[in-house]
């Protein structure tokens, strides 16, 4: 295998076997796309057409779904999603093989492809990231046979429309759906908010199945996605548990670790100047990313600021600062709560917006790139404030790339908060197991103990040099916490690849090597 | 030059130079398309774009716009527009020749096109229709010298997603529009309601400009065009006149004959068991046609009859139908007054689509094939029930082909009102002058002396023999016409053809020609 470094300083394979050719990461804006897109198959309706399926079986049949076949799933219902196992299960049971899926994210309770990737059934994953039993299977055992590629979610639209991967079916749930296939997430027991990821699919797909545990009489409102891009509906008991949404991102984090960490982040921010009126503003997921809201938000009201819009995934928690009016608007891709999938039916200014417009670089604007202002937690972070949130210090995959390179790269100011060390593990490191964001795309790093500015922020760091916060060298940074942990034995890797992770411009940020068994 | 019949008997070119092969209409359903649709180019957006240009002229340089290029327009301001003759005023300034404008339609308002036409900047257009001296001259003089391409509402955009026409420049009026390029057309001074049209040019064109006199802060809600499609923001002082959309299209008439067709024709309607819960109505323009609406309203409402919904070219009475739930949805593509655009900003149930969701037959379902009752109005009806909207008994071109073949064939009942004569001019004929929508997708004329049935509707003519409804064979009613007019001298025609009638699927329907100067 022949290798190419990249712009990280990752050894990036030049080929990969059933992947092709790896182009190497070369800087967040420094690779830029040529030629056109990627063309949806033309398609025809007549009067009188009928799309209601009895079941995913019918509609895997009137697809023409086959072996070697690529389908795709929207990730919104979460850990409560239903869907993608039935389809599974049913494409097993019909003995159709080497089907790959391309998932906005796979997530726990997609443990069962666990055993139909043992069975040849499905051979290839596509996602944002990897949870749970079925990410250890295949960071430790290589299950899969073949590396997952990793996108993130403004890279998983760029690859759709590009061309990269091309979705033979794709299988959508909607909360409410009508019969020629209008779809929503917003209404009905099933509800879920935004369906930004699937807006993609239901686009490129050539076959587009909508299921549904709630059709409604013709015409639905409002759509989301048309009925113009609908083949069939399929109707289903549940389509998921929406209970199961919420994986606490809504709740503001009471450990007082966090709160610390979240209020030097704070400081920060405001020290930086960047909370102004008109100002725009997202925060991840992660305990103390929620909390840095808590205290921008405090710091607005003191100072009667009102912002322009906050953007990402949305909970209940904006949908509180967009009804108070500190900010003007919302901009959700996906809900995290049932309150805020209310208040986007509820709240004209609460403006669902499709993964492209959330986080494509390869359109003619997304919404990332207007951020002022992005909170974004860590698993890992070196000296070269590159970040990793896709492994664990055991080097097993536990993560997803989620938006975060592509909120890093778009927003003015980067802020990534973490704890200095994980149960006597380090977070600030020489060199992170994996590069997810690359450093360039940092700008500080906030832990509880100290404060590191990326050196390129020259501007930055001058005006935090007075403040009283706890600023030091990202080194000094790592120092500090290996003062108190020691240097931790680092997990040793088989040769064998078992993850790529593609920058959202489509090129190779580093790739998951098969954690070697002891 | 070799010729073809097509399956209404009009004889087409098989290969005009500059426009290429034609494929002959076989039937409203029989041409099916093959293989992907065109693809859009890719793009790229960092943070920190800026698209606000100062001017028009800025926005012709820095897209590229050149010789020989294609651009576009869309007709919601309607007599009322200023983009048009601003944009191509510049260019002709500039002293770029050769251009194509490609417009979703063209009124009196664009009469300047004329010298543009004589310049050689302009030498292609393509239009749902043309009117007044611009289409005189064309008619009379051939000053464009090549055919000018007409398109239903539906067959624009399939042509678009099709790659049969390639647009390089679209220029798209926006009331309201950010910094980004948000845009919609409810909010602002001229605020004209719903965009649909431009909704196709913005997802294909390479490069699009927004132009508007209404920049609001960013971002904008609701978003009709995303910004993820827009290149450029021009600012104008005023892209239009609103007062001048509405043309008299929301009026009931209070003209007796058209009342009495009207009246004639709601009873054919409802006689033929059409009005019942849950049927869908869509009544174009004209004064009989929206006269309709009214005997239609009186009935639903006597009956406690609920529909489900309206869709079209929406106004204020529609609009009134909707707030007194008499529909559950209205489907707008374009809005015909302000009232109407206010109530698209303001009831959710008052639904925005584009063209390809509007009339599209080459997408997975458009709503024009879900209506139940259409009503169209006719400037000729032949024995064939085939019906022409484009020439004057005089053979000139004086009007569009709009919905009217999508929606005729979509419906599953299609109605034609027309007054059996016009100042002496029998409006039933041996043959229209030109076909644009096929006998084959009418089911019945109306006029106020008569009603013609199509014999392949057997089943309304069961249903209407019990009626005492003026019931008589297409053939009679021509007769009738003719005792009152005599026979008609007819338009002569020289050989070069000013206009080719594409059928919504791309098929040609008819070719008009040169009218002979006597």
């Amino acid at each position: 295998m022949e290798f190419i470094e990249n712009a990280v300083g990752r050894k990036i394979p030049k080929y990969i076997e059933g992947v092709g050719v790896l182009k190497p990461y070369r800087g967040p804006f420094a690779t830029k796309p040529e030629g056109r897109k990627y063309a949806p198959s033309k398609a025809y309706n007549t009067p009188g057409d009928n799309k209601i399926l009895n079941n995913i079986r019918e509609a895997i049949e009137k697809t023409g779904l086959k072996d070697g076949m690529t389908i795709s799933f929207h990730h919104h219902l979460r850990e409560g999603d239903y869907i993608l196992n039935a389809v599974v299960d049913q494409i097993a049971k019909m003995g159709i093989k080497n089907i790959t899926i391309c998932a906005s994210s796979l997530n726990k309770v997609h443990e069962p492809l666990i055993e139909h990737i043992k069975n040849g059934v499905i051979t290839g994953l596509q996602t944002s990231g990897l949870r749970g039993k079925l990410a250890k299977e295949i960071s430790t055992k290589n299950i899969l046979g073949s590396p997952v590629i990793f996108r993130t979610h403004g890279g998983r639209t760029r690859a759709i429309e590009a061309g990269d991967v091309k979705i033979d079916v794709a299988f959508l749930g909607a909360s409410a759906c009508d019969k020629m296939g209008n779809m929503n997430g917003v209404d009905g027991k099933s509800a879920f908010g935004a369906i930004g990821y699937a807006m993609v699919d239901a686009e490129y797909a050539d076959k587009v199945v909508a299921i549904t545990d709630n059709l409604v009489e013709y015409p639905l409102y409002p759509i989301s996605i048309s009925q113009t891009l609908v083949d069939y509906v399929v109707i289903m008991d549940e389509i998921g548990n929406p209970s199961l949404i919420s994986s606490g991102a809504t709740r503001v984090t009471k450990n007082p670790l966090e709160l610390k960490i979240a209020e030097n982040a704070a400081r920060a921010i405001i020290d930086s100047g960047y909370i102004k009126n008109g100002f725009s503003f997202q925060a991840g997921s992660g305990g103390s990313a929620l909390a840095v809201v808590k205290f921008v938000k405090e710091y607005m009201e003191e100072n009667n600021i009102v912002g322009s819009f906050a953007s990402g995934g949305i909970s209940s928690y904006m949908v509180n600062m967009l009804e108070s009016g500190l900010f003007k608007a919302l901009f959700d891709t996906q809900t995290f709560d049932c309150e805020a999938g209310s208040s986007l039916r509820r709240n004209h200014n609460h403006i669902e917006m499709s993964a492209s417009t959330y986080a494509n670089p390869h359109n003619k604007g997304c919404v990332a790139h207007q951020l002022d202002i992005m909170i974004l937690s860590a698993t890992e972070i070196d000296v070269n404030f590159n970040v990793n949130v896709m492994t664990g210090s055991t080097g097993i995959i536990m993560g997803a790339q989620g938006g975060h390179p592509d909120t890093a790269a778009g927003a003015k100011f980067t802020v990534v908060v973490a704890p200095l060390m994980r149960k006597r593990i380090p977070i600030v490191v020489d060199e992170v197991t994996t590069v997810v964001t690359p450093g360039e795309t940092v700008d500080i790093v906030v832990t509880e103990r100290g404060i590191a500015i990326n050196p390129r922020r020259t501007d930055i760091i001058e005006k935090l040099s007075k403040s009283n916060l706890p600023i030091m060298t990202i080194e000094k940074l790592k120092n500090l916490a290996e003062s108190f942990t020691g240097i931790p034995e680092k997990p040793e890797f088989d040769e064998e690849i078992v993850g790529i992770v593609e920058y959202r411009d489509g090129t190779i940020m580093d790739v998951i090597r098969k954690v070697k068994q002891k």
